[in-house]
């Protein structure tokens, strides 16, 4: 066991200086219920680039230090500071999930050594070992890779929150936007799988493409000029009242609530200014827009989308946390069990520790576009 | 018993031409549960007024008709018919609430006849006579006129609908925006009886001395240049993570789930790019600004109040279908308890059938000013 190893730090100064970096850290002897583990692939998913880049100003980014030791820079706009100042002045580790060898272990978990394993990372992911408590990792079936098994935990326990979110909250079909991207894809199948209606909301014919090659039987293209008709029509086939919106910003909240409440009115036998009193319930889990959002029209006379509505956070850990222990361990097993089917990823290309910090990667990788997911794999590239 | 009564009715064409006037209607006798009560007291609530005028433009109002009979006709901007598809050309009887004297009542519910009750409309209250369900009567207890029974529903049981939501969802604290209006006042005695602490938002350094009068302790005035700041001093103190908003356009959503955040962020150990996980909650029962709604700021990177939020609609007849017919009751019976003090409404002035449809007084009533609420007396005037 080595006694340091390296890792990908964040730092956003309250000048407004973006630095990242590689730090070399210790690597200290695992406590009794700890996995030391050799980290060999981690996803960048859109939410470690946020903790990554901050508000950074893209175009401002430049380079500078050495092959094995690069360092990227840029600015902050100083108006975009303030809603970070929690994280300020500090050296972030970064990387939310990954997958490796457990290479030493605590007194109690020795029998893990040399397994592989799946890590939600609290002190980051992007590093070449990272320690952590055995009860946080899942461990992979045999004959499963840590390439497989690199994003087990966000996309598949965010793809099965939402479909237990459903169900605790008696819905009967699921509407997602953003649908093409790794997640949704997902979602397409646990969906077909578990035998629920999904709407998918898309932004090109192309994706329309896409999914129908997955076998999703609702597409919607949000691009088309007869897309909310086209959403209306989804809706009364499927009678979704439950959306989650990967966009966040702009009006996509305020249309899905209309379109599903033009669903619901029909069904009145009389006319009420209320609006229908079905409740209609909108989850945003991502922010692909930062705009403002805007909720256009509350009551039926005022506006299209009734007075039995919420619009409202999701996040991941805090579902998990609500449910509790026991239902959370019984959705990390169906993860397990179905990780080269279901919930399996595809990744575009994989990046060195250094490639990762290098202008060429981020410049594909923070474009974020349709199907291509980056995979970091520390132990290789150089030392 | 008389055979037909007097009723006001309002009709929005699909031409878009609004019409006011009295209809004489026939007067069944009867079913065995049903009450004939003659009205003597109807609140005009801001609710009625949105289901008499529609969104009819005000400046277009003109009066015909006789003194008995009065006329009121208007135009609907063509732009604003669509979202009342579901009333147009139907002559909709009005008024929610009222109060009156059983002259006449079926063969299970004849000891009411002679007493006084409160009663919820379904089917208009600004009429000389009502038939309606006894089990939807609220018998005053003794010694209570009509006139103190008027509006024994709406804002006392909306007031009471607010109170068992905050203990219902685990808030300890509420905040409550239009804070001067008839509700809001009934809500600063309500939460001083109960010990909940309220934060009052109001719209001027007129409101302020108004609720102070009252005895309330938290005021804010969102007019002031220090409103943000003093709206975070006052959910310091109160640690207020609800709120019911009858504002429900423009950014007072936003403002407020970003001054709850701000209070609970201070309380983290350590930076979390998802804010707090504590649950904020905004309930949006009114419409007094009829802009949309703008939320501006999911995430802490990319905004200020978090991900654990929620904004959705709140409907008082709604809340009390939920929570089911043994705990509606409970809470009746205590605004029937409590109709001269924590309920009490106060009223500007009285207006017969036909002088609620003279341009005079809709110009006094539409006006919505704080403190200023109308009563109709069906029985007044000429028959």
């Amino acid at each position: 066991m080595p006694s340091t190893t390296l890792e990908i730090r964040s730092r956003i100064s309250r000048e407004g200086e973006l630095k990242l970096w590689l730090e070399e850290v210790p690597l200290p002897r695992p406590r009794p219920n700890e996995l030391v583990v050799r980290v060999e692939a981690a996803p960048l998913n859109p939410s470690d680039q946020i903790l990554m880049f901050g508000s950074v100003d893209m175009t401002s980014l430049r380079a500078s230090g050495t092959v094995n030791r690069p360092i990227i820079e840029g600015r902050v706009p100083p108006e975009r500071l303030a809603v970070m100042s929690g994280r300020l002045d500090l050296a972030l580790s970064v990387g939310n999930e990954g997958a490796g060898t457990v290479i030493a272990a605590g007194s109690e978990v020795t029998s893990l050594i040399g397994r592989a394993v799946a890590i939600r990372a609290t002190t980051g992911s992007y590093a070449k070992h990272q320690i952590v408590e055995a009860a946080d990792c899942l461990v992979l079936p045999e004959g499963l890779s840590a390439r497989d098994g690199a994003a087990a935990f966000i996309n598949p326990l965010t793809a099965l929150g939402m479909m237990e979110t459903l169900r605790r909250e008696g819905h009967s079909a699921l509407i997602h936007t953003a649908a093409a991207s790794n997640l949704g894809q997902m979602l397409v199948r646990l969906c077909r799988k578990d035998g629920v209606p999904l709407v998918n909301i898309v932004r090109s014919a192309e994706q329309v493409t896409l999914l129908r090659e997955l076998g999703a039987e609702y597409v919607v293209d949000s691009s088309a000029p007869d897309f909310m008709n086209a959403l209306v029509v989804a809706i009364e086939s499927t009678r979704a009242t439950l959306a989650f919106d990967a966009i966040g910003g702009g009006t996509m909240a305020s249309t899905l609530l209309s379109a599903m409440e033009a669903v619901q009115i029909r069904k009145l036998a009389t006319y009420s200014r209320y609006g229908s009193p079905v409740h209609k319930q909108i989850y945003i889990y991502g922010v692909l827009d930062p705009r403002p959002k805007i909720l256009d029209g509350q009551f039926v006379l005022d506006g299209q989308f009734g007075t039995a509505w919420s619009v409202g956070g999701w996040l991941m850990s805090w579902f998990y946390n609500k449910i509790g222990t026991a239902d959370a361990a019984r959705l990390r097993r169906r993860v397990a069990d179905e990780l080269r089917t279901t919930f399996a990823s595809r990744f575009t290309a994989e990046l060195s520790l250094q490639e990762a910090l290098s202008p060429q990667a981020i410049l594909a990788y923070s474009r974020r576009a349709t199907g291509a997911k980056y995979l970091i794999t520390p132990h290789t590239g150089t030392p």
